[in-house]
């Protein structure tokens, strides 16, 4: 028997990659590469010390990879509120939207800077990348402190090259004045998002509504409600679709982060592209970790309250501890619990995109990347 | 006799202030003021603690002091470009210059980390500041790195804020489409000379054209010529004017910056509010500094050349080390023949002006300005 569409949204299909959606990648990263181009032959006037070493590591950054999850989104944002896949308005939609992988790029290498991360896409971090330059050519002073800094300057010019890029876009006057006011959210609930999950490890919160909290503005906000709000504003669409599209982007997002929270503790390495334990290591103090200290502590179960505890910022984990807090987060029901709320968050979300009349293809693009976010390995 | 005006630039008076320029300053320091209120209750609604933490403390230090240095060049760049002092073109243009803070309070806040600066302003600096309540509050983690990282996070806010200011100003569209240029090569060139500083440090580039290159951009570019590029763009100057207020920018802003290196220095905490040999601590390899190290070799004073290079990065450096240094440049004749460039570097600067007709208030108040920036004690 087949089963219902929502009711097996999440397990449907390993990837969300449609030839509509590979198209977009595609596009995005032309437009990257052509504006970063653009960049270093203009920065090549300001000094080629600073091309070399700053434009060229962000180039190679940007370009890397990443699943330019944001540009999808608000692409499929500005289909869904209406606007054109073909014709002269859609090159400057892609470039617009292809800015905020700018953005997650500032996001990703000041983030690796704060959690002391050494690897990031499978390859060294900003800041490790440019310690280990130091350390090679013998340069003077620390290594790491040149690493850092120079990783603080990478990630502001990817700040403020979105900018540029966004509004160098050849967006018509209505397009910049509409996309201003998400446009400018997004970027404040990120740094938000990021200070509430820096502040939360720092005064030890472990409560479920904070890590919620973290988890709406971080990801929900910052990587998918505002990214389809941005194109449903450059499309000029009406409240009731942008209401529902931000629905739908407020419930995907939350999923998202905690699809993410699982593989923190139970995605593999070779999928990841993230060492083993890499969350616990770092202390994050996300939803699954929350709940399960709550059910350990409603059960009176100190010894697993202990291995979630201890666990938690402890610099030494391995495979073994990783095991232990696994089956621990499995006894207790905090993985299911998860996985149920991943699971409703999803039918609820891609439900909100139902309550209006949106291009059918731009509806199954959304359904396709709820399930993309919610149900992936990596 | 009296002396002509151009020979008595860099004596004439001690402080540019004059009812002009502090009119400016205050409404400035007002915009800021109303601007980041204003974040502060949109903020209230993305997460108190966010408020609480991170606005509050960028407010803070935003509205701490400073001289308003960029902002005044912007305004009298707006004045000198044909704008009016008076009518509803005015508050626009003054929130928009004013928007150069928030670039500057990003610059100075990932600046302090860079450095690892404790002090600012004669307060402590952001990421110590940080630390310290992280301590206080017995947080959980490093103090050191949740202050860094929040800083971070605070500069980030800052630079992003300053956007959205200038978006906001409530420019006309051809200000806006005029102003893009000079504020986006303003912004890359910061972060271009902020590398440069850091990689001449790496690399221990002491030559005299790496300190020039560095002082042009970071100093000359970011904080002089381009704010008084995007006041000229702002009013709509002609070529002439544009490229006369510029010369004169890069001209007064190199000289301002070999004056911050006399006075990293001779300068006194009293007056900086800066710790006494603060700049030799932090390893800067200045103009006045490669001078005086390739006058000692050209000397042959090996003992002069050891004094100039082991004061550079001392973390032990205190007042009797200063002392030596200063004397060991007076010696060599580096300190006179910088203050002799930064002689001529101010009268070439301002010549430049006269060779344009320009509103005569403002060329009045940018030779003030010349003097404040190249011949002040702090």
């Amino acid at each position: 028997m087949r089963k219902s569409p929502a009711r097996s949204l999440p397990v449907q299909r390993e990837s969300a990659e449609t030839t509509d959606d590979r198209t977009v990648v595609r596009s995005v990263e032309l437009h990257l590469e052509a504006f970063l181009r653009d960049k270093r032959t203009g920065c090549d006037g300001i000094d080629p010390d600073f091309t070399e070493v700053v434009t060229a590591r962000l180039t190679e950054f940007v370009t890397r990879g990443g699943k330019r999850l944001r540009p999808l989104f608000a692409w499929w944002g500005w289909r869904a509120g209406g606007g054109n896949s073909i014709g002269p308005a859609v090159d400057p939609v892609l470039r617009a939207v292809s800015a905020l992988e700018l953005i997650q790029a500032c996001a990703l290498v000041h983030d690796d800077i704060m959690d002391g991360s050494r690897t990031r896409r499978g390859a060294p971090s900003v800041h490790a990348a440019l310690a280990a330059e130091h350390n090679v050519q013998q340069w003077s002073g620390s290594a790491e402190d040149f690493g850092e800094s120079v990783a603080i300057l990478v990630g502001d010019i990817a700040l403020i090259w979105a900018d540029d890029m966004l509004m160098q876009a050849g967006l018509s006057r209505g397009q910049l004045a509409r996309v201003r006011g998400p446009w400018q959210m997004m970027r404040t609930e990120m740094m938000a998002g990021q200070f509430l999950d820096l502040y939360g490890q720092a005064r030890r919160d472990d409560s479920e509504s904070s890590a919620l909290n973290t988890a709406r503005l971080k990801t929900a906000a910052y990587s998918v409600e505002r990214p389809l709000h941005i194109g449903a504003a450059l499309a000029g669409a009406g409240e009731s679709t942008v209401a529902a599209l931000r629905g739908y982007g407020c419930d995907i997002g939350v999923a998202f982060q905690l699809r993410d929270d699982l593989l923190g503790v139970y995605g593999e390495p070779e999928s990841t592209g993230k060492p083993i334990g890499d969350d616990l290591r770092e202390g994050k103090r996300t939803f699954l970790m929350a709940m399960g200290a709550r059910l350990a502590r409603e059960r009176g179960d100190d010894a697993a309250l202990r291995v979630i505890e201890e666990v938690l910022g402890d610099p030494d984990i391995g495979a073994t501890k990783v095991q232990a807090v696994r089956e621990v987060l499995d006894d207790l029901g905090a993985r299911g619990a998860v996985e149920k709320r991943i699971h409703h968050l999803a039918e609820r979300g891609t439900a909100r995109l139902g309550e209006v009349v949106i291009d059918p293809i731009a509806h199954a693009s959304l359904n396709e990347l709820a399930i993309h976010a919610t149900a992936r390995d990596r």
